[in-house]
């Protein structure tokens, strides 16, 4: 992973200051706490009663961030006592619509709302194209306004394209990202993987906190995460759900079946997180605490959640627990 | 009002069949109720803890349609039970982003999901902008798909713009749309509205449905839900959201302020219903059943719900009610 490109986005948003951060063991500052809040801790694409999908809130001395926006995410940050007027930037992991979904819902109801200044949406490529087509499709909507005669809205939005080992300085903390194996490809395949996914670690004044958004296992995520105070991790029961998904009589994941080696079920074991797994990951980076999200099968009952914190304890012994709905870490 | 212009779109849909369904008062088929899924009854843009944003299912003998699609529109239809893959079509009453916030989730979670089969999205003019733009956003993700080499996502959409008297016959039933007044000029002033806002007839097999959408007072409207069975209506307690938003000191909705003739208050009160207007309407066309949605301010203790209903039933002697998240009527 290459450490070298640096983002530094100095005095792009007014009164932000670019300052290092100090990493974990440094000084802590006496500054009001860091929170990061679980907004939606399923799985996505599939819609549950009982989860929202994937979209989290990172909330820095007054500072509110959204980290990936799935379907609902702004609801859901009401849900949390939080407003979308409040929301500075936007970190998106990875494209994938069960991460993007809210999205639109973020641009075109700051719009409405005609809330002042710049927006931030941080993503790897095609975060730009994703947001010039969601900006595209709001123009009927731009152009009539709320039909007051000679009135419309406008978006200031910024978009940052950033790319394994890219740091952003913003207002009192720092933004470091790895490309994680979410879009890796299949052993010994040279092409070159179709997309791009990262990981995000915040290094904030009072703690530093790694984000995996979905991922495989990855050495570039367990560097990323080295020594973290917070790690919020992917975790999908990867083995429960293929056989939800699998036919009676059909092959089981891992048989002979041809199809299997690039095939969905070879996506779910290379590009997501087992419980063991996400154990490796946080015994590996030596991290002080462990919230797992992004469940998959949905919902479990306390026996299944004691299952997968016994399995994360294989390899982790350190302070782990399964993030709730608008939970705040 | 025209009711010349008619889109039929005959086999469009395999399995689909064109057929003028009785009117209010015709013979009822012997056939499952249709069902009106309220699933969310805040009025955007602001978020609330307690309701959703603007959107509605409608379920037809099997046949799932979404009537907007708010913020989170994909996540309500889960708490009902209701899947997006079961979604056949959506017709949007305008382009605000209350009403179209949840699109990106409901059109890229469809494909994330691979469901098979034409999505038929119904709305004014700008529709087809928004579709498109959603679909440009998309295209990253739409290329990775899930980083299966040689896999990527789709989507086969249908946009169907629709105009004031347009009529569509579906696999079943028939719709029918007037342009109300939610984006009327100010009086006197000639030039043409900057957008179109549709209210939507559903005549059904079991009953007929009139969803207004976001209107203000509108003729076209009330003779759309001449006889209707159910109305779903709009409804904002205008002079409490200007009283909200006013800051003390400054000038009361109604008063000399020159910049109260086409700002903010007006457009509240020309582009709204009140609660007396909302009694004016299902009086005016004789609806059997009233369920009023889209409340604004929001929350509201019982005391408050009972005003509104007071208000109602001075020009409405017919069953009314205050629709809940997630109520069926």
């Amino acid at each position: 992973m290459s450490w070298h490109a640096v983002v530094v986005l100095i005095g792009v948003l007014a009164g932000s200051v670019a300052v290092a951060q100090p990493r974990p063991g440094g000084p802590r500052g006496n500054l009001a706490p860091s929170e990061f809040i679980v907004l939606g801790t399923a799985s996505g694409p599939n819609s549950e009663a009982a989860r929202a999908q994937p979209a989290n809130a990172l909330l820095v001395r007054g500072q509110l961030y959204l980290v990936d926006a799935g379907d609902g995410a702004v609801a859901q940050l009401a849900k949390a006592g939080l407003r979308l007027p409040a929301v500075q930037g936007v970190f998106l992991s990875h494209l994938h619509f069960d991460h993007t979904g809210g999205m639109l819902a973020v641009i075109g109801l700051r719009m409405q709302l005609e809330v002042q200044g710049t927006l931030r949406v941080f993503g790897p490529p095609g975060t730009r194209e994703l947001v010039d087509g969601l900006l595209a499709a709001s123009r009927p909507a731009m152009r009539a306004g709320y039909g007051i005669p000679g009135q419309g809205w406008s978006a200031d939005i910024e978009v940052v394209e950033l790319t394994d080992g890219d740091a952003v300085s913003l207002d009192g903390f720092e933004v470091t990202v790895a490309e994680n194996s979410h879009f890796s490809m299949p052993e010994g395949d040279s092409r070159a993987a179709p997309s791009v996914s990262l990981s995000y670690r915040f290094d904030l004044a009072d703690r530093s906190i790694v984000y995996t958004g979905d991922t495989g296992p990855s050495d570039a995520l367990a560097e990323l995460a080295q020594g973290a105070d917070l790690l919020i991790s992917e975790m999908i029961d990867v083995d429960a759900v293929l056989a939800l998904m699998r036919p009676p009589g059909a092959a089981a994941p891992g048989s002979s079946d041809p199809g299997e080696a690039t095939g969905f079920a070879w996506h779910m074991h290379a590009h997501h997180l087992t419980p063991i797994q996400v154990g490796e990951l946080a015994g590996a980076a030596g991290v002080g605490r462990l919230v797992v999200t992004h469940f998959a099968p949905n919902p479990m009952d306390q026996e299944q959640a004691q299952r997968y914190l016994d399995a994360i304890g294989e390899n982790f012994d350190g302070d782990a627990e399964l993030a709730v709905d608008l939970g705040r870490y």
